[in-house]
């Protein structure tokens, strides 16, 4: 069987990136890393959908025994991706989805530079303060904040394999189903090749 | 200005990236980087275009001293791509190529992770050995043990941006500009939007 490929999609919040991953893990054979945190359960979420809750001790030792592929702290609460979950998913030839941050991402990338990383940019700053604002989660002080300290992110955007502005969700969803389909279709022509020698 | 951005082209011999290389550079802003050797200069080559040509402490030095991008050395003499002039051309906003092997790209990736990777694959392997008995150089046994070398540079395909299959030189030329292209696009994509920050 072919082996599946991981992507990580990554962008400042308020470009849409958690709705276009939601959309492309209605297609088969694409499906989304779950997270691990020791932050707090919130209402509505769901052990193992949401996240994978661990005690801070539980998550230090994961660290230590090497089990996570990128973590993180965030106001004194850890986020990371389990390893084995992912390497399990990739060798059934599945396609996984990370959705993590430029920092998570490039950790990634280090230790499986094969990761196609895919970054989403809004159309322009001014719209995405709008959709932030239109959220209403945040005060103007705060986004510009927010804005400010993304900044760092898409100065990473060089390392990344793709960018996509999201102007149309449609439209970004089927170029990033166009871009796991070209790198199945590679990996397929690869193996095609190394079959013969 | 915008600044350029460093394509690095790999692919085993007798897939005909020489020949996209020499079609690249005959468009505005795409330069070859000319590498550093320490093997004798052969009749028609000229110092400074086909190679610079070093004696074996020059090279030892510019090692030693951090010049060289990457560098290996093959049947006794060292090959590799001098740092500065790849800087210099990318800080004046040129597009640079290198026409390098995987074991010097993957280099090159981890110390500038924003180089492009493209990796150009022959239609089959029978196809390459075709085009390389052709060529007339070598027998059909030394053909055969260059490809069995060739193997572990086709299983780092992954790790590369692109995979291009030349099938026909003009397409293969043509998709390997439209890479440069959006490339181009995509930084000035970042730069317009890190200027609104």
């Amino acid at each position: 069987m072919t082996k599946g490929s991981l992507f990580i999609i990554s962008g400042p919040s308020g470009t849409g990136k958690g709705t276009v991953c939601s959309e492309l893990v209605k297609n088969d054979n694409i499906f989304l890393s779950i997270s691990a945190t020791t932050r707090d359960r919130r209402v509505g979420e769901i052990d193992g959908v949401s996240y994978f809750y661990l005690t801070v001790q539980e998550f230090e030792k994961r660290i230590k025994d090497d089990l996570m592929l990128e973590y993180a702290s965030y106001n004194g609460n850890y986020y990371g991706t389990p390893k084995e979950a992912v390497t399990k998913m990739l060798s059934e030839g599945k396609n996984v989805i990370l959705e993590i941050d430029a920092q998570g991402a490039l950790k990634v990338k280090e230790k499986m530079p094969e990761a196609v990383l895919i970054f989403i940019v809004p159309p322009s700053i001014k719209e995405l303060k709008k959709r932030l604002l239109e959220r209403g989660r945040e005060s103007i002080e705060e986004i510009e904040a927010r804005i400010q300290r993304a900044k760092w992110e898409f100065m990473q955007c060089p390392k990344y394999n793709y960018v996509l502005v999201n102007d149309n969700l449609n439209k970004c969803v089927n170029d990033t189903l166009e871009i796991i389909n070209t790198t199945n279709e590679k990996q397929a022509l690869i193996e095609n090749l190394l079959k013969d020698i």
